[in-house]
């Protein structure tokens, strides 16, 4: 276990709960006041993959010893723990499904204390199925009460959700971050991109690439071989290609969303990092109004909402 | 080295040249009579990514001598042996290119006896940059001298080549066979699909996943996710994940190439195998008359009519 763990915050402070982000190759931790802010964490790399063979509740249990928290300190869990696969199912909310009534939905794990999972969302349709856990968690924490409008939340599945008056409609998610990364690792394209942490948030080929992919929105499959071949004919660079093959996933991606939910128009985006960069700019392009907020704390704000619904009389 | 080899016809037919066929990852090569007959084959893996170790005229040697073919006999290769990083360079012939000049292209390798490398075709142009290297010697077997039409050759890369008049005037290459590999082997949707090698030519998920593909052609990279999520919400069944991505992928290919070079009309397919009969099926459903040519003996045949333009006199 390789954890960061800040000092928890000496004074007058008690902990209230302990919010849990755990996904799919990581795990994050909050001791939280009872005013939802964030006393000390506790970060990991132990996500659900990991817990698999080790079980779950040791490795909560060594967080909790990480973040000094009280012994019986209520725990609020989002992410991958509540899957079919993880620590114990929380079966998904189906849409149409109300933000402020997640913390319904919740199951109980464990033997000691008050250990909560967070259930995601499901779109049980058969033309559009479609699943999310985790970013259900985030929604709640960006939104505010009675929040309607399109929201983006970029990432290895990206998604687009359509909230009504607080309650998620509908929703899509694209392969595009983990396109990216099999495409670089695994096919031809591994010789026409440099891997680099120094992709340029923004950058001419990055451009190009999202307006080749919103002139031929159909011919992805096409455009990434193009990629290899315009390299093998002088026509462009190795050292562009990554920052290209990113705007032609990026732009494919938001050319079938603006098919999906009409035309451009506001948009909040959940910015972390460069991708966020990366979605602002692109999103520009494509005419949208952006709201960015910062995503980096976004799940945490969403379990301290659905804690103090849970718990609220308690803190 | 492993090799099938056929034993070479006894009698009186002489061997004229030898025609190799050097592809990424394979090799295959036969003793061919003044005719353009096969008498004898030797076919191993010491492609072009397997030579650039040991070097490509010492495999050559080998399977001549396997081939039992005369000392100094000529020899006329096509495929990977003439890129950048093959044997020797055969500079691309740009589009519009004859197929029934591409014998004047070829350059000359090796220090012993008459050996040649037939050149690849590019379409050197900025916006739709493509590139071919031995699917233009397939070409130049599987078609008559001026002929006109649309040509599909499914595979790894799959090639729409759009020929005049026996010259070859626009292509497109589509990533469809390593796209269907990749995401199989190395993506979230391993856990969508099995690996077997019993998927069959036709199925209703195959023609499902060619359907959602013409009806959303803009969508590939949300249905792949789908694909993931209808079997969380079971909607749809693991073991028709391998044909329903087949399905979609080749839809997304057929549907960008009917924009390209407009709407379902009569199409020659080069068919080997089952991807052959998946690709029959796909075309048929989207209007096409196609015209099947099987595409097993497609590169001998287009080596032995341009051997036949090189050393004709001397046969």
């Amino acid at each position: 276990m390789s954890a960061a763990i800040a000092a928890p915050a000496s004074g007058a402070v008690p902990a209230a709960f302990v919010a849990v982000d755990w996904g799919t190759s990581s795990f994050r931790g909050w001791l939280m006041s009872p005013a939802g802010e964030a006393l000390a964490e506790s970060r990991g790399a132990e996500g659900m993959l990991h817990c698999v063979n080790t079980g779950f509740a040791p490795v909560l249990a060594d967080h909790l010893a990480r973040l000094r928290a009280p012994a019986g300190i209520p725990v609020l869990i989002c992410g991958m723990a509540g899957a079919r696969q993880g620590w114990s199912e929380a079966p998904y909310l189906k849409t149409p499904a109300r933000l402020d009534a997640l913390h319904e939905g919740a199951i109980q794990v464990g033997s000691h204390g008050d250990i909560r999972i967070l259930p995601g969302i499901a779109q049980a349709r058969a033309d559009r199925p479609d699943v999310m856990r985790g970013e259900e968690t985030q929604l709640l924490g960006v939104t505010e009460a009675g929040f309607s409008g399109l929201v983006c939340i970029p990432g290895t599945h990206s998604k687009w959700i359509r909230i009504e008056a607080g309650e998620v409609v509908e929703f899509s998610t694209y392969m595009t971050g983990e396109l990216f990364a099999v495409l670089s690792q695994h096919s031809i394209l591994a010789y026409a991109v440099e891997t680099t942490d120094r992709l340029p948030a923004d950058s001419e080929p990055f451009r190009d690439g999202v307006a080749t992919a919103l002139a031929a929105p159909t011919g992805l499959t096409a455009s990434l071989f193009r990629l290899r071949a315009a390299q093998l004919l002088d026509f462009q660079q190795r050292t562009d290609g990554s920052a290209r093959l990113s705007g032609l996933l990026i732009g494919t991606e938001i050319s079938d969303a603006m098919r999906q939910y009409g035309p451009a128009k506001s948009l909040r985006l959940l910015r972390a990092g460069r991708l966020g960069q990366l979605y602002e700019t692109a999103l520009g392009e494509c005419g949208f109004a952006v709201d960015a907020v910062d995503a980096d704390d976004a799940s945490r704000r969403g379990l301290a909402k659905a804690a103090i619904n849970i718990w609220g009389r308690q803190f």
